[in-house]
């Protein structure tokens, strides 16, 4: 595997300076030399991006569909070309591997299939003395960061640039360090849909850079319209700043940190506790704890229950099987903040394991307990710790719960877990949660985002950069588009979905009632 | 007239320190000690806004839309008392004033019919394994500062108020120094409105301050939401950046400068001289020239009919009207704006009077020419001129209208001029403008922005600070909401909008179908 850049149609290696990934259960180097991109390589992906940025747009959905769907082809036909990589580079059991692949491909069809049907562009006519109409249109090329955990849905071909390429937008990739080989099979089966659909040369370009500096570079280019992050808080603040800095600033959707508390009232405690006891343990250690999602706080009330739902809670713990981490700062830095934690004044260890072993990266999950007098004192202790980590948080009652709703930050997603009489009495810690949140849940795990029309993920700050937009989910393709409106055009000027006669056959709004 | 701060159901004086507007026409101070708000009045606005958020929201849409049918029908029952005011603030024609309280009342029952209908929340409902709904929430009290140029429609009650209002965001309003009046008329009309609709106590604030320190202080407050602004670039762009650098950075709807280019293309220049000269002069003198969308460039191309095409716009401009603006700084701005351009390298006045009457604050339209070549090596003669001026952009061919185009930064609106053939064949200049700009016009003057669905009254940066969102129009609503994603919830607990029964009879995509 030669580790090239891909610029447009062509592959690219400007640079002696190249970087390797490893195998994170035995460090050991993998196949691969990646030739780090040169700002003179970003700057003509970017050039060749804005160059094609109208005629791209201007492609019917039809062909950027062909576009999405191709691209989901050429990775199946990887098969376990792709798989061996991904569960090389990540860790990752080959099973959840193979599960994210067919989430990436599910996704490029599901963008595919919605601007086919294209009324997602929400076509507005007004006639009158002027004719007004209006439709959203692509803002030019986007820059996509890819994540660490999910080599495939949230990277190079993931939710991002699926999304960016659906509403009209080229895509420049930043790769991953952690899984460049991943994102080079990957990259080539964009290149390979743009030239097989027959695209302008630049709708997709493959960065590979270590550290800030492509990145930084690449959000201060004057001609990249909007950024796509999903990572840390620290990650997609940092370029978030940078955006706003600019003296042309753009948007930028980072999705960062989120803790997700999961409330858990009496009656559920109760009447549920293995079962509940045992889908938290679960949820917290899915993927090595590895998700945006994971639920970082539980919140319970001291009752009568709380002994034998804390007992089941640390049994389901201690049978939870250890994994490997994403990378060794990953691993290193999951094992510095649980133990950390763990010395904070008044946090109980219920379940701790020291997971040491720098060769195969390994971690069990973690879980410590504290009571809402010592947790509301301590601000560390409603920070994310990224890994298989959670915090029961003991309130003496109802009231201090919907403090800790009140007290949190912005987050992905809040969930409840109760009987059904008492969730309808606790009407008023879910509007607080709801108020807090992108998503909340009642009687689930966060963990596991579903790619629907009616899913949000997102949240408020600092849970992401821009609480009124998704990253998964049909609207996610609303980041990457404005509106443009159209005053007094000749019919044969406007946009198909515009036209008088509807020729797309799209849902509008036509003075004033939905057609 | 005693210019109290409004703060919720009460008024307000805690500062001894007042300020006075006066009347540009003749420079009178007029009625009214407008007591400045403190720190803590300020505060005190927002804590009862912030109290209050969710009890507004969660009112049913007919009380909300109540709310903004009375303050409609108080500003129109103030009658003469409101538009003596404003024409005695403004230096606006009376004219001009009654229909602007038209526009600005047509605004608020336009968004009360919006809510009523109630679809514009766009709810979606996925069932499935797990049931998955959405819609939109409001994000919390916002902050609106009023603009010098619309004392009514993008002031107290305008179109960021009205849009917040029906979003279900209580409101902040920061008046204008140069109509304090006409914002104590209107805010006590709101008062009024919030009174005897029976809203909850802080839906609605209005301060009275000088200078930046009662805006930054706003801005910056961490339980502001989210901010709405129009006036020039300085101070929308230093709201913005002051937004960006909270601890949480919040959305900031600046809308700003804008040259609003118009191409005049050569048959329309032959064929109907006279009849787009004038149009053009009248639309630069309207209202003094004082609009956001006032067109500030024409673009022509040299060829044998510039000659009667300039003769007939000199004519024009000439025989138009001088107008009092609308304070002291815009007219001495103006006029040394004016002066200063005509003095650049390679500008040819055609049309210009010195105003130095600092009595009456009157102002002439002015129009300049200059050619492409020079105008292309002067950054300077592309800047806004707030007034009725306009430079005449000369080229040598099309070729040099595009790059006008191309290089033009982002704008509210661009239009071009042309008979039905050559419209046709400029479609490539249509584009790049349209790339540009967030309101294309064919044939058509900038000036004059329906309210209607299909309006966008936004544009790329610097026009607005995003330009994903318009302050005109339907979509003006979106501002002020995030999605808010309900998972696995009972129906009694979803907001109504989400319910299985549809008790709003509102529009739903459900499972991917419009219903």
């Amino acid at each position: 595997m030669i580790g090239y850049n891909i610029i447009g149609k062509k592959i690219s290696a400007l640079n002696d300076k190249t970087i390797q990934a490893s195998n994170p259960k035995n460090q050991e180097q993998l196949e691969g030399e990646f030739h780090v991109a040169t700002t003179e390589e970003a700057d003509e992906a970017i050039q060749k991006a804005k160059a094609v940025a109208r005629e791209y747009a201007n492609l019917p959905s039809s062909k950027k569909a062909l576009f999405l769907r191709t691209i989901a082809d050429n990775i199946e036909k990887l098969s376990s070309k792709l798989i061996d990589r991904v569960v090389a580079e990540s860790g990752l059991p080959e099973g959840r591997v193979t599960g994210e692949r067919g989430r990436t491909c599910g996704q490029l069809r599901f963008f595919a299939d919605k601007i086919e049907e294209g009324s997602w562009v929400n076509a507005i006519v007004d006639r009158g003395d002027v004719d007004i109409r209006q439709c959203l249109q692509p803002l030019g090329p986007v820059v996509v960061f890819t994540a660490s955990n999910f080599p495939l849905a949230f990277s190079t071909a993931g939710g991002d640039t699926a999304s960016a390429l659906a509403s009209g937008c080229p895509v420049i990739v930043k790769a991953h360090e952690s899984h460049l080989g991943t994102n080079n099979l990957v990259a080539e089966c964009i290149m390979a849909a743009a030239i097989e659909c027959g695209l302008p040369d630049g709708v997709f370009s493959s960065l590979n850079g270590a550290g800030y500096e492509l990145g930084s570079y690449l959000v201060k280019h004057p001609d990249v319209q909007a950024v796509a992050f999903t990572g840390s808080y620290g990650g997609g603040k940092a370029l978030y700043d940078l955006a706003q800095s600019r003296p042309h600033p753009i948007p930028v959707f980072s999705e960062m940190g989120s803790v997700n508390p999961i409330f858990v009232l009496p009656q559920a405690m109760e009447k549920k506790t293995t079962s509940w006891a045992e889908a938290i343990a679960s949820s917290v250690n899915l993927g090595a704890g590895q998700f945006c999602t994971n639920p970082g706080i539980i919140v319970v009330e001291r009752n009568e229950f709380l002994t034998a739902f804390s007992d089941q809670l640390v049994d389901a713990f201690s049978r939870l099987q250890a994994a490997t981490m994403l990378n060794k700062g990953i691993h290193a830095n999951y094992n510095k903040a649980k133990y950390s934690k763990s010395q904070e004044s008044g946090v109980k260890i219920k379940y701790i394991e020291i997971d040491d072993d720098k060769a195969s990266l390994s971690a069990h999950p973690c879980l410590l307990e504290v009571s809402y007098a010592d947790y509301s004192k301590n601000p560390k202790l409603s920070q994310e710790v990224f890994g298989p980590f959670t915090i029961m948080v003991v309130c003496e009652n109802q009231s201090e719960m919907k403090e800790v709703a009140s007290q949190m930050e912005g987050q992905l997603t809040a969930s409840i877990i109760g009987e059904a009489d008492e969730i309808i009495k606790a009407n008023d810690l879910l509007e607080i949660a709801a108020s807090k949140v992108g998503r909340i849940i009642i009687n689930g795990m966060p963990t596991g985002v579903a790619v629907c029309e009616a899913m949000n993920h997102g949240g408020p700050f600092p849970a992401t950069t821009d609480p009124r937009f998704t990253s998964v989910g049909g609207n996610a393709i609303y980041r990457f588009v404005r509106p443009v409106c159209y005053q007094g055009f000749p019919d044969e000027l406007l946009p198909d979905a515009l036209k008088e006669a509807n020729p797309l056959g799209i849902r509008r709004l036509e003075n004033g009632e939905y057609k």
